[in-house]
């Protein structure tokens, strides 16, 4: 029994504690260290995994093996190559481990079976969902429009907690700037 | 009665006539001209649209007045300033017409209605927001990792149709590329 899982599941429907043992009941606990792979490139995707405590970083390798973040996951985030997972299709990302991880994963089957089942859950995930794809979509806007400076200022802004835990190549590749900007712009401020 | 809309929503979910019908009076017409505006910068925005025809283009203006091309939209596409719909705060896009537009609109109180009466509505638009999710990470991966001549490529690839509808100035807006990189671009292919 997930209390975190409950607690976030919580903040959108309202669960007896007998329906959330039957939805709890379709996830499995995963522990990794720190490095460690959970997804890799060219892999089948088959669940997809909440985050209990630590700090993952999904990554897309190039063809001239430089490494682009696409995303971080921490407490109470949801990760996994989700174009892989709902298309059906090979993964092109590396999920790894940046702390020790504890994950729930869900099976693409159980996912399917619980929002069927429960009309809650359904729109549990609508909802998350929705607020996944606005977030995508200020990411977009801030690729788009800002300046490396702008785009620290904001990063640091949403995602304080990250700033620190961290290193400032990765931070760097995630905003799309090389590393000595960042500390030029680190330094400043 | 919209037949696209039920054809639509028949990709993912069937309908009786009668829950068809039922769903689709909580739709409304709207048509607009080229060039007219559907979302102004700064506004509420209390509904989202489905495209029946035409073609619209959703535009971020930054502080020196560059605009940037966040989505397009044509047949059988959604389209809104999704943020600012679902957390009822104001507008950050422009939302205008390329062509003479049909659409259909709902509003967040009858979303919410027929997601609730409906469990298959709620499984509907799970799905297209996951879907959504994914073309938006994909294009971060694009807009991150590839060179203005794979995006160019990509482009041509995924939406055929666009390239015929749209201008190259604002193809490359769309690309985050210079109207004439895009020209020489285009010349060589």
């Amino acid at each position: 029994m997930s209390f975190e899982l409950k607690k976030h599941i919580e903040e959108i429907v309202s669960l007896t504690e007998q329906e959330f043992e039957y939805i709890n009941s379709h996830f499995h606990s995963k522990h990794l260290k720190k490095h460690q792979y959970l997804i890799q490139t060219d892999e089948s995707v088959k669940h997809i995994y909440f985050v209990i405590s630590g700090l993952l970083k999904a990554t897309y390798t190039d063809v001239n093996g430089k490494e682009y973040i696409i995303q971080f996951a921490m407490e109470n985030w949801w990760i996994s190559d989700f174009q892989a997972f709902y298309n059906n299709v090979n993964s092109i990302t590396n999920i790894s481990c940046l702390e020790n991880v504890e994950l729930l994963s869900i099976s693409k089957e159980n996912l399917d079976k619980i929002c069927n089942e429960s009309h809650k859950m359904e729109h549990f995930f609508r909802v998350k969902n929705s607020s996944g794809y606005v977030a995508l979509q200020q990411r977009i806007l801030s690729l788009l429009s800002t300046s490396p400076k702008e785009r620290f200022e904001q990063f640091n802004q949403h995602y304080p907690q990250l700033g620190q835990r961290v290193s400032k190549t990765i931070i760097a590749s995630y905003l799309g700037i090389s590393r000595e900007t960042l500390s030029r712009l680190s330094a400043k401020m």
